[in-house]
C-alpha cells in the first residue's frame, strides 16, 4: 500500500505554497478544455474555492482575496479541481457565466495572442465580449 | 489603430519575467485540451522552444535548461504557443510522444489527483505509462 501522506502518490492535500504563500492556479473551461487564465491562490482563496464552488484567487496587485466575477459578473463555477504531482500547481476546471468571458480585457480567454516562430505576436481574433470601461468603471 | 507595442493589445512579445527571470508555462494536450503540466521558462528556454518546436523549460531544481523528454523520450512537440493578456504566463499546446506521458511519475498528466470538497485528494485512476525507475535510473 502506498503511504497516504506521500506528496506525490498520497491523498493528503499539502499545497506547496511559495515564499509569498501562493500557489499557481491554471483555469480551463469545462467541456472545451480551453485555457482561460492563470492566477494565484493563497490558503484562504483555496479554502473559499472549495467551500463555495466558485473560483477565488489572491490578487497580487491588490493584495487581497479576489472572488473572480464579483465585479464583472463573470463568476467561474468550478466543475473540478486537481493538484499536480509535487503539489505546487492547481488546475481549476470551470464553466463561465455572465458575459462568458474570463479575461479583464473582455475576451473569453486571456490567451488571445499566438506567439509566432519569429517571436512576434498575432491576435487569434477573439473579440471582447464586454466593454471593460463600462464593467469596471 | 491600436499601438503595436501595447502590452495587452499589441503584437510585440514582451514576456514579464519574474525576479528570477522566469515565466510560468502551462502545457495542454493538442486535441483533448487536457492540462498536462506546469513549468517555467527563462528567455533561453522560450527561444529554444520557438526555434526547435519542442518544449524547453528551465528546471528550478537543477538550475539548468530542461529539454523536456531528452531523458525519457517524452518530448512535447509544440502545436502552438500563446501568451496571456499581461504577458506573465505562456500556454504551450503540444502533442505527446514516447510513452505518451508528460509527468515524471510516468502518468500522462501531472494532474492525476482531484481535490475533494472536504480538502482531501482522490486519485483519478490515471496509471503510469512507464516505470520512472527504469527510465530515469
Amino acid at each position: 500500500m502506498s503511504d497516504p501522506d506521500n506528496l506525490e502518490t498520497g491523498i493528503r492535500l499539502s499545497p506547496n505554497f511559495d515564499a509569498n504563500g501562493l500557489i499557481t492556479a491554471i483555469v480551463s473551461e469545462a467541456g472545451t478544455g480551453e485555457p482561460l487564465m492563470v492566477a494565484y491562490m493563497n490558503q484562504e482563496a483555496l479554502s473559499l474555492s472549495l467551500q463555495t464552488g466558485e473560483a477565488h484567487f489572491y490578487s497580487r496587485s491588490r493584495q487581497e482575496i479576489w472572488h473572480k466575477g464579483a465585479t464583472s459578473g463573470n463568476v467561474l463555477t468550478i466543475t473540478q479541481m486537481r493538484i499536480d504531482c509535487d503539489q505546487d500547481a492547481i488546475w481549476v476546471e470551470a464553466t463561465l457565466s455572465g458575459h462568458g468571458a474570463a479575461c479583464h480585457t473582455g475576451r473569453k480567454s486571456c490567451f488571445y495572442r499566438r506567439i509566432t516562430n519569429n517571436g512576434k505576436l498575432e491576435l487569434t481574433g477573439d473579440s471582447p465580449m464586454f466593454d471593460p470601461k463600462v464593467v469596471y468603471g
